[in-house]
């Protein structure tokens, strides 16, 4: 868990860009965290600005963005504008001297989360990728529990995030919805675990001109296998991550709140080829286990409450936050292949990303 | 639905071929139905076969399908043995003059298979395959919203059938499960709707030697896509399949007795381009629907129970059965073809049936 | 649906009384309604009070209940205090010439409640009770369906309400949790159906010197029954009502926000004596209906933004609240009968309470 | 878990009484046992019993209960037939030396209970009770949890058994459906620990001329307490049972077959008086558990093979019965008093039976 500072410290004074959807978030977190001190709410439209701050408050509205900039007491931005703007904004920001938190996807393309990540480094100011899944107590517990060997070594991970959702006027549904699945399976594979190439399939339905339910096929190192059912015209929300591991298997359903995990106990084991003799190789040893179930007692906590803590622990110390920019480029290099493989009929797609994405 | 038989005439004698997983199930409900006087119960193991019968039936068990097949008595087989065996016992069971039901799949391969529906042709007998759950109070229904027009054209479909199954030593998770799968798409698709290509993307996970997780991605000829995913590693079974069609949308979930089916009178609609004049075309007009959701109140019978009337039907008429060896052919044909694309890594394959599969 | 007012008129002015638990979203609901504009947040408790409204408001915080109620902008108090504080604060604003909400229960006994119902009517002042679930649009359609006669006449209403709950100090599970219960159900009867006895059973459990689980029985007029079950120790939420008629029967399960409300044309129904001639008489005549189950679209909307509408067109059309003080002594009425069967061994006990409790 | 017996000895000769809706399960059960030779099946309505048999089997049918009990062969009968036959037929079979089975309640009342109990004692023959859920590996366990202390000191328990069921002529709702509950309330209850009173509160709704609705409450001589919702009207179909435990609560969902039993280590705890000083004595020290739940896995079989077993075990080796007759009574006893409560409007009765019912 990623407490708030206990610090005599000021706190870090903040601004946040945007306030359409997530924004509102943002700004009820940041006024939240002792850690920060919310000066600005950005937007280009003013009165929507006004109206997400309400009647009653001191902060200050604005529909300029240099005024943000140029504010001392602002030593960082968070956007939560649409990711073609990510560009121009963020390095506006992060060349005014400003840490800056940015929704995801990062950016519009992989080059220009590529310039942003430089960008931050050469400055050595933070860049930090809302992620915000990454840092609900169900995906930290996942985490450890991958990171720690607990389930074994990965197997499949399948995942499904479907519902009736907006459709988006400029991104098909792998661009609106896979960056949570693609975040979230980044931040969990343990080291040296990476995906290595991607298939997408997808379909419009409708006649929207774009993809509303597509599946991802990603392949990893290991020989593992994940994948990803995103659509936006699902009538039931479903939201269930399966993770089989070597020796447990986890299900996460994140819309039953008092089981958001289960840990079974539960699975198929074939004996290796090297712990058998000539005869026992001819038939396979399979041997199933049926144990228990655990599920978890996980603390409630606002997974943003804890994305913003983080965002302070890294402008504090300097060092990366858990989901930095090049985390954010990692995603950016597979939601790329995946738009290639879904223009080439589903042909797998080689990632050539390094650690670095 | 399909009732049993009014009629004075004799029961059809039958025999049961396989006294393994399945036989049991045939051999309890050709006992129920009046339509047949089951004969014999048949296996290479005849205490197996006696032990299925147990100590209180008058059915005779036999290790001799010679003995089945010369006994004038028995009008009709039901094959009830692994799908390498198909083809020889079948066509032996033909060429005695008998009709047959064949367990899923039909064949070991489309070659195979489409020998048996010639022969059976040629000599006009009825050849069904058991695609069981085709005559689930469930499908049934979905097959008369799809095929009323009630649903609306098909968008996709989404099937999910996965659970900690037993690992099978010749075949791979595909050729296990998908064949419930592609039946029921080959059941329920309105007249004149079809699939054309399929892909497949598989993972072995536990070092079996065949895929015990998979993905099929079918494209049908109206633009829906189906998919579906299969899985013995699964510590949860889940079985549910979601059916996106214009006007409404369905969702089945067999695992829930007291709401199988339910109709969501919920989507997203996007009015059609020459709706629209110029002004409008840029933006796109899409509009959402949500309202109620129907369960309707199914009639619970055993699937099995109309199999076999339908079976019965089948053979006194004449006439096809609704799962005909011709709908085993397209089955098949699928199967062949999503395993050439597993082993190209997922490449799309063209299915080259016509009507017959 | 209670709409916010289309007025061109001054908000009213207003002033949340309590900091504790509930107190908050008084003053979030507050702010977000044009109807109002709130002043004060006041507690004994001064650094609570400005913990809640954080860092970023404009709203005053006080300990001083004279402050709040000498200030001629404030015509409005909402009150979220223990009950055994509300005679007093409440009869204080009153005679200051405040519109009153109380919490629920209107207050710690029906002799205190009947004080502040007089005091209001003398005084020609709006006193509501805050039966939140009463404003959910779950309970809305409920009354509708019942006013309307949807479901028919009511045979029998069964409300579970348990959790983990927080063991209160001063009262028991009845007076903590069975106010909403109670509450819906005097919302929903229609006009002439009523409670005329109640019996109740508890259980302290794990020595906590008060009962933690309670079951009501009521009797209403008409033969109806209605039953609750009241926990704080389970470790399993349950939130579900079923509201049996003669037409249909409804299902209301608090905790599935993808169908909360469903309503089953099931059920069983008894041809009545005077249809039936002697022979008839000796058999019953019982029919089983087993038809469709709607799950009706609700919109989403928050109870409390709903109750803080109608609490501001009671005030200024000076017609009594949908939950007004009277519903409030209905419900104390009960609760006070259902503590004398507590006392008593579960004897039922009559209540005498005409229409106004 | 109760194996077969594992024995040379001959099989027990079983005859079933009774072919409506029970027998053809026991018919089943006894055909699958090594451990019984079933003989006859035997109902007034010989085409009834000659229909349940089919047309395949080679056990006798026949309308002649003498013909039955003369049978030498025969050494057990099984009873499913009304409870007002029970007394009558079972005494008979014991008085011909057989070892009867009871299909619950043991009888119409506790005197005709007592008679038959006495009856096999005087001839040292075995009366078992067929409470079949007593069998079930969920209660199975249930019962090991609580008598192994693993739950800790019974707080309550809370039972809920609903669906659309038959409307009986004969008896109402309590002594339809509460036997269930009450029977195994019975088998899990650890040595001591015995209800001391009930109270029963019923409603007709649909105009049955009995209850249809019913809800029971009892006292245990721990202070405990458990309750009873069982209901012929609900359209939804609810077999829950909450069993709070003083170190862990178990909920048990018999309609979940993926996760029937779940053991939540959360819960309430409060320091004990003698415990705290006077200071603290003033304020309950109360702390709250909320650790993980665990769903243990269970073996699936089915609860009749189980009693079926121990049916053949009671009778070889001539001890009692898990469910012997005297647990019978002890239903029928809570049963009574249910019925006075009822007939005098809920007043608790207090159950006059010691350990024998």
């Amino acid at each position: 868990m990623i407490p708030p500072l206990a610090t005599a410290e000021e706190p870090i004074g903040v601004a946040v860009i945007g306030a359409g959807y997530w924004g509102p978030n943002l700004v009820r977190n940041f006024q939240g965290s002792t850690s920060f001190r919310l000066r600005w709410l950005c937007d280009l439209d003013l009165h929507r600005a006004r109206s997400v701050l309400g009647a009653y408050s001191t902060v200050e509205a604005t529909d300029s963005l240099d005024a943000v900039l140029s504010d001392d007491r602002v030593q960082a931005v968070a956007l939560a504008t649409p990711a073609g703007t990510h560009l121009p904004v963020t390095l506006a920001a992060l060349r005014a001297g400003k840490h800056v938190l940015v929704e995801k996807p990062l950016a519009a393309t992989h080059e220009e989360g590529r310039q942003l990540v430089d960008e931050a480094d050469r400055r050595g100011l933070t860049l930090m990728c809302d992620h915000t899944y990454c840092y609900t107590p169900a995906v930290l517990r996942i985490r450890e529990l991958l990171h720690s060997g607990e389930l074994g070594e990965l197997h499949y991970l399948d995942s499904v995030r479907i519902n009736l959702g907006l459709v988006q006027r400029d991104i098909d549904v792998i661009w609106d919805l896979a960056p949570h699945d693609l975040s979230i399976l980044d931040f969990v594979l343990p080291e040296g675990v990476t995906p290595v190439a991607v298939a997408a399939q997808g379909a419009d339905g409708i006649g929207a001109g774009r993809s509303c339910i597509a599946y991802l096929t990603l392949r990893l190192n290991t020989g593992a296998i994940a994948h990803v059912h995103v659509n936006w015209l699902s009538p039931v929300k479903i939201r269930t991550t399966i993770i089989g591991g070597s020796k447990r298997t986890l299900v996460w359903d994140d819309l039953n709140p008092s089981q958001r995990l289960a840990i079974f106990d539960r699975g198929v084991d074939v004996a290796s080829p090297h712990e058998l003799d000539v005869e026992e190789r001819r038939d396979m040893l399979v041997s199933y286990r049926s144990g228990d179930m655990v599920a978890p007692a996980l603390t409630e906590r606002e997974a943003l409450r804890t994305m913003v803590e983080e965002f302070g622990r890294a402008i504090r110390t300097g060092t990366p936050a858990l989901t930095d920019g090049r985390s954010g480029l990692r995603v950016l290099s597979i939601l790329e292949a995946a738009s290639r493989s879904l223009a080439k009929g589903g042909e797998m797609i080689k990632l050539n990303g390094g650690p670095n994405g």
